[in-house]
């Protein structure tokens, strides 16, 4: 059985996290003059109903944020959500009731939907992946190839999935890569001067290509070494040679279909780009039915 | 042969449409402490040179914004384009050089790779729909599903693909769907509203479910007819029927492999929001080289 | 019977495209130390009623910014629309009442006066041309000569004033001036190359000087002809070529006393900056009741 | 003669006091999308030159601002003025050069005539009234009935007009107005509860309507008198009181046909808020030539 | 006894002035990913109360912006005060009381304690100091050396502790410095040009080294002298010297343990940068107290 | 022999992190208006040089941020350093030189001496606390009690000074305070719904208040004790207990005189508040030399 984190550990994000991008979002596409169809159509005083519907079954991912898109357009607008966000829903779940003036919840519709549809999107893929590495007991991280400006919005997505964060950007812990490896004159050097500079709750990653540097960092003492792009085999020995001593990542172009292979080396984390920029949307969709119009001319 | 839209009518972007993104973008990947990991290692003096490389065939959009992240962040890392924009790119071909301070370079790179990385897939995939549809008259166009504040850079990336940008949002043209329809009683009352309240320089797009409506619509003069989710034969006849009174505008889950069908059915247009919501990030990379570290104690 | 838009198509703006910039108004006003007068003289408990009043005959616009001045100082501030954007109001006519606290209400009600009275003499500039174009079948269009920042509100008080919009910006729609048609070498090439960028929904119109250049574009097809600066029995003969074929647009110079007399040349439109640049303020104004000042040592 | 104050006295503006307002103004005008027009037809590699022209006599402001448009739109646009601020200009005079890329110069020359022709508006105004005014002595000030967000630029334009400034905002004088004397209980009351609240720069006027309010604000040693709407008469008679006393200030309905006539009384300054809420723009153009287009396929 | 400001004309800051630094601070603690610590082991529907205690003696100021903190972050957290700005309180008061989630109350706690510490500190000390001063009728003024941003914050913290504001900036008085009077070539030179430029409600203050330069700055009616610097024995010459002519205003290195001695001169004002660049916070903390846990899985 | 950091590891902040907050900081101090002071006296041509020195010894930090208030009023404005952060600077030291335009110098002068003067001060705090605690094989580390929004220059100051940083912020590591043990139900249940819920890069701190909850907390492997308020005696203890275990942090009221007592305890790291809230400013200022005025009429 997969033990995949359940809901009751995904905290909601602080609304201000997040409002102003939505707020932003609705400038985008209201622009200088607004909805024209809608406010050339659709009377002042006519309201409307609408039903948020999964088109295909998935995981959910942002129902607050898809909330606030038509609470920040019209206060007027009343979300009710109907579902929650870290659990799966069917294809034709209902996840959301909205009321309210019918212009206004045509005008906000299409910017709530695009953040609810990626959202859900990549926390689907994160929980598909999770899936497929928790039997080899590994679990699956994203990375910081994230969509500009949505980061937090997107590791979260990645948490509903049931997947776990890396870092969330240059400052929240040290990532030796190879380039400073090669600066440093080595491992050693490189995880020396981190340690001087930073301060004692930053944790210390380094980028192994070898299984000499495996050993090498394993006698530093760092948290975690970063197997990129090595082959299986090699995958398999160094995880073997961690065991215990470091957590081991694996990374380098990791999809879908590769997770298990690649769980199935013993490594403790799978780290996949894949997971936020190119995980396709979910299919969800809003019917309104909106009130008789009254009498108009 | 295929007529996709050369690169010399694809004018670059204003930096004043897109420098705030990339600031913003880079000051949500250095957080509040900065790059730790190059701060602590790579000395202030240091050097480098870096290639941009395409790793995979593509069409390139974005190098400008790729530019951006380095010239924003640190003014002294000097960027050089070695391709254009609109132009196709096989794997391997260097885009750009980027010259300057080691520790400024690897912090910006992340940001650069993730704006480039997101545009050339959607130009990629732009470029693919509109070579599949071009034999048989059709022109691909994007839709309002783009991620959230990065509308303006993802409809430049399709038309860097070749194909054409639908509306920017809701206040540059009338798009009439169902929900607007109905609340008007109608198509004829819906197009009179729009038509009594929006300017003289505003096109006028209605959405049509039957042949009926599609006659009804022609009969009132609306530029273009959107013919969303009609099967192929119900596409055929509208197609008939508008052709030199309207353009038609088929949509609805339209997806790389479905374009040819779709467009064989003689509509003008065919809208496909997975361009801008689901389109794989096209694999770009920074191969860097740091000038021999100086001695540092 | 002059046909002036009703105030029933008069949507009002979401507050998001002007919210912003009441509140950055009302800090410019506030200044870092805010209203000192009322900070030293007027109580913290004391409770004021206000009526807004016309002191001219005019037509409103700007009720709804008028009301988030007061509303976004201070939320305890209570504003009543007595009357609507998009009619006249007599001399003396009550328009909103606005109650709560005094000091607040105080330090609002410049900025709110400002946004109104500026709203409301472009409305009232706007009808008075449009009643002078009416009987003659013409309508009148503003410019982008609007105040910077205020466009948007600006446009707005242009549609509660009967009259229509041009575009909103350099976005919203093709205008071929002199410049671009030199560079093209002809208005036929530069159609040419406007259509080939331009989306399907964009609208194309075109300045022209001569009649031979009239009768290019309407042989072009394009939607509408600017006619810029030309004499009263040029207009008539450009506006006769085209009718029914293209709209027409005269446009340089035009202010009150001059409308009727270009609209009597048969153009279907005339544009006017002075509309938004120069159009004079309608005199409103707050009478303020506050209520007796509580025993105050 | 009359002592209109100097160019020589007029300290250009902080550019950090307009920059993000001319930026703000130029993405209000380019939109999502940018300038359609000049990017379908302009080419890139085009450069033009252009020379900006009063088309009428004038006061020249804000052409610091006017070139800020072009600069910050494109650095490579390079602007060199060839007039001043403070300085009036014949019809036909040339007072700036622009030469850079032609497309870029296109898409910024409406938002920067925008600013510069409004400002020289009211320099222009505020000339003209300093003018009618200076032979009796009297200066010309203006108010807080300024246009939102351009108040800085409003009042540099009155300064350069040769007329004074009235508070900047509501925190950097001490203004006693009929509600604040009335909720204090009398004028005493009121000064003496400015002078406990205020710090010792800060500068007292109050409200007076009537001959014994005068005598009692002159008693309590206030700086200036503010005399709103009150006849001829009573202003001669109010100002003989005062002088040598405090600053007399007339304010209420001012025109520029009423000014002289309000001087003739004997105040000290005379208030306008006519000066910038509905002086008339001044008609300023940018004549462009562009390079002969090179071959351009 | 000693005359200090009461809290009667203490006005409260509109929350327009200080939301969005709140909000900002918020944000900076938040970071991208916010409470990492209570978002994983404090459940959602946990509630909570606490108690804002004075640890120390102290006057008060700042709780407005104190439960703006709560209330930015999370609507639902009540804040309800107990004690109001510009009182003093002893150690052990509660000064204000919160319910509302847990899990929000302790994500916004460090931020509304960094606020209201410092303003409380702010306050205390310039209570100190006004108090060492009014026993020889001297005032205490702050300085423009305040924490960048939080001018108005800190200014209003000097108001509540009864002493009193010098410039909010540098454009709200004329203050003719060293440099000012070296370029104008003397003090009268420099007084006529700021008399020239400046409008009629704003005070002039020189700064005077000698006692020559004394009697020419009275002789020209200066408003304020400033002696910066002068030992005891001139100070006490100048202050009697302009005694009822200008305002005195001493100032340099003053520290608590200096004022009185100072304040002995006769001088009307003394300025102490320390007061806002140096005081210590108010040790303020808040108890919480945090409903039994349910049962939580 | 003290080991105090060496500038050598004292990496530069990336100006994107701080030239918005000096921007702001000018305009605050600009206000509306700009200096009216220097606007008023100082000619447009004049030009000056200056000094910058320290009035008394101390550490060094903020010298690019210094910098950045000159260049970002005016780019005209050169600085050049004479110094370097994280170097201590005897009393006279000239730290940089300033030339350029007499009038923005003026202008720039103090908000860029506020920057400086906090952080230095803050950097020599931190200098002696570090020098205090490192003969004990302490370290020294600031806390999140910093000003709202200079929380990346405080921090940055903090390493000037040679000690270290603590959490960025809420989202950079786990702190469990003694709210989060008691609502978890003890250390254990804490600890493990942390590890459940953050990703692998972040340590997990704890505080303890007893040695039963030390030794709890080693037994779970937590990588900080966080020791608050702890006596000497306790302090002593629990660093013994530990050692080699788990780093010890005590805090709770730290201040420069009793830093070595705690440090003598053998706790690990000490955390001080008081270092960005409490640290006086450094005394530096700018000597500022005029050219002679131009005749200037």
């Amino acid at each position: 059985m997969v033990a995949v984190r359940s809901p009751a550990t995904l905290a909601p994000l602080q609304p201000l996290l997040y409002e102003d991008l939505v707020r932003a979002a609705l400038r985008e596409d209201l622009g200088r003059a607004g909805d024209l169809t809608s406010d050339a159509i659709i009377p002042d005083d006519l309201r409307a109903t609408a039903r948020l519907v999964a088109r295909q079954e998935g995981r959910i991912a942002g129902l607050d944020v898809f909330a606030a898109a038509f609470r920040l357009l019209d206060g007027r607008l009343d979300v009710r959500l109907r579902h929650r966000d870290g659990l799966d829903a069917a294809a034709g779940t209902v996840l959301a009731e909205v009321r309210g003036p019918a212009r206004s919840m045509l005008s906000a519709e299409r910017v709530a939907l695009n953040f609810l549809g990626r959202m859900c999107g990549i926390a689907g893929a994160a929980r598909d992946m999770a899936a497929a590495a928790a039997p080899f007991g590994a679990r699956i991280v994203c990375t910081r190839k994230t969509t500009p400006l949505l980061r937090a919005l997107e590791k979260y997505a990645v948490r509903a999935g049931g997947a776990q964060n890396h870092r969330f950007g240059l400052d929240d812990a040290i990532l030796i890569k190879d380039n400073h490896r090669h600066v440093a004159g080595g491992v050693a050097p490189a995880v020396a001067r981190a340690r001087a500079y930073a301060g004692h709750l930053v944790r210390i990653e380094v980028e192994v290509e070898t299984l000499d540097q495996v050993e090498e960092a394993l006698a530093l003492g760092v948290d975690v070494l970063l197997l990129d792009n090595m082959d299986l085999d090699t995958l398999r020995r160094a995880a073997a040679l961690a065991k215990g001593r470091a957590l081991t990542e694996a990374s380098g172009g990791i999809r879908p279909d590769t997770v298990a292979t690649v769980a199935a080396t013993g490594v403790d984390l799978i780290s996949a780009g894949w997971l936020t920029h190119s995980a396709p949307v979910l299919d969800v969709a809003l019917d309104i039915a909106i009130d008789s119009p009254e009498a108009w001319v």
